[in-house]
């Protein structure tokens, strides 16, 4: 296992293990736990050169004090990574990503980045993690790119510029990484009070008992599951920014509720925002509720 | 020789040549004149494998008749191209570079895209090319792009975004060709009447005399010397869009005229637009004028 921190080192290390098989590549921003290891994991088992970079991302912040707070433990990262099956830890300045009189951006727009994250941390937000991950990608040239379904959406908008770019890469989105009570793993977790992580877990539990309510088929229509997520939030003791049931690819808002559903999530625990989310497959009803069948049944000429 | 038109086979084929040395890549809007043949060879020379590529991007047009009026010779261009040299040609449909709910954009910002073109085409001009030669780099993965001084903005902008977002590519700026007398080679050209292609002589011949009266010391200032290109090209016979006196880095407007200068014109010959530019280094005159002396001497404290 290697460090390098400059575009020369890490672009000659890679050339130099290429030939073996594929690339795969984990960007962090750092502070990694068991939702990191579980990807670079994942690359150990598919790649023939795993890379690993720890760099946060002053473009994706539009809030300066959440970047000044965002937790730092660089060598404590590099013992992690390399414990996780990392070959090569990138660990550059951000002249290494944003050279002097930088003025490139690059932007996915649509409902893809304006909703959810987009609408509430602002659309400076994804077009940052796009232009960092799109840097990322082209100094280290994978094969295969190694994200957590804990950030649905950062994932989905990866994937989309990816496609759209012609990037060579697979994007490879991995399950979220839980402790036993369900919290999703989070670098801001650390930040958690003992009384705000219980707070914190209303966020796995809302998710949780609204899909389990759309399982049993007590939640038919999207606007209802979400009022109820919500609800379910605020009752937990966090203070909700959204509950969303949407589109797991377009992440378009949910009508009545069937096929593949992504529940998301946004709330504060004091002072540290968290999100979540959870895929699930709506189960075929015999007893569809009279409104629900409906619309469906709506004749398509007049929509 | 070999022409391709999708990814897979593009992507094949480069990965077959990539061994024997340096790819090369000239990416054209086809209508091939000598002016890319000229790229043609130089990548030749300096390549191992020499792609070039034929596609009229549309997301650079930002007026459609332009667009529709383009000039479209696929089938000599691919025989230009193989007898200046290259490997391979490639001929993507839309779909290759734009894939099915496209929805990203790569931009550059600043003096550098808002200036000249981006000034009179709009600013989505270099957005468009920008987003094209992105995703055209990261099509053929190419170790040198070449691009004509013709188009100077344009290569300046590619330049940008190639070092902003760290493509591991060097881009290769080649002189423009002209005709005998003068006239820059531009697709475009085959579009003009005889008559209008004496007049389209307008835009080297106010470059020529600008920049002999800035040698001459005859014109010291930056202002004064644009004033006298507009006035060299209504003289000519063409509709003058622009005659920039700027910095060949920043493109920034030149003050008091001295060192490196880029003399950049736009202007309509008929329905067609045409743009021309010529670098030139200012001599040192030993007999400054008072006006330039003061300037330069201004305490910058005050600035």
């Amino acid at each position: 296992m290697s460090t390098v921190r400059t575009t020369a080192e890490l672009r000659a290390a890679v050339a130099a293990g290429r030939g073996a098989g594929p690339v795969g590549f984990v960007p962090t921003m750092g502070a990694l736990h068991a939702g990191h290891e579980s990807l670079i994991r994942r690359a150990r088992s598919e790649c023939a050169l795993v890379v690993v970079s720890v760099f946060v991302n002053p473009t994706q912040f539009d809030d300066p004090a959440d970047l000044d707070a965002y937790p730092r433990s660089a060598e404590r990262d590099v013992a992690v990574a390399a414990a996780a099956g990392a070959d090569l830890v990138f660990l550059p300045e951000a002249g290494e990503l944003y050279p002097p009189g930088d003025a490139t951006r690059v932007v996915v727009r649509g409902p893809l980045t304006e909703s959810l994250e987009g609408a509430h941390r602002g659309a400076g937000h994804f077009d940052g993690v796009t232009t960092v991950v799109a840097r990322l990608l082209n100094l280290v040239g994978p094969d295969r790119a190694y994200f957590g379904a804990k950030d649905a959406q950062q994932a989905l908008v990866v994937r989309r510029m990816a496609r759209d770019l012609r990037l060579p890469v697979e994007i490879v989105t991995c399950p979220t990484v839980r402790d036993a009570d369900g919290l999703a793993l989070s670098s801001r977790n650390a930040r958690l009070s003992p009384a705000e992580r219980e707070r914190a877990l209303s966020l796995s539990r809302a998710l949780g008992a609204c899909a389990e309510a759309i399982a049993d088929g007590r939640l038919r229509h999207g606007a209802e599951a979400a009022d109820a997520g919500l609800r379910a939030l605020a009752a937990g003791g966090a203070e909700p920014e959204y509950f969303a049931v949407v589109d797991p690819e377009t992440l378009e808002p949910a009508g009545p509720l069937e096929g593949e559903l992504l529940l998301a999530c946004a709330a504060r625990v004091g002072d540290v925002r968290l999100i979540d989310n959870l895929s699930l497959t709506v189960p075929q009803f015999t007893d569809e509720p009279e409104a629900a069948t409906r619309e469906d049944r709506a004749p398509t000429a007049a929509t």
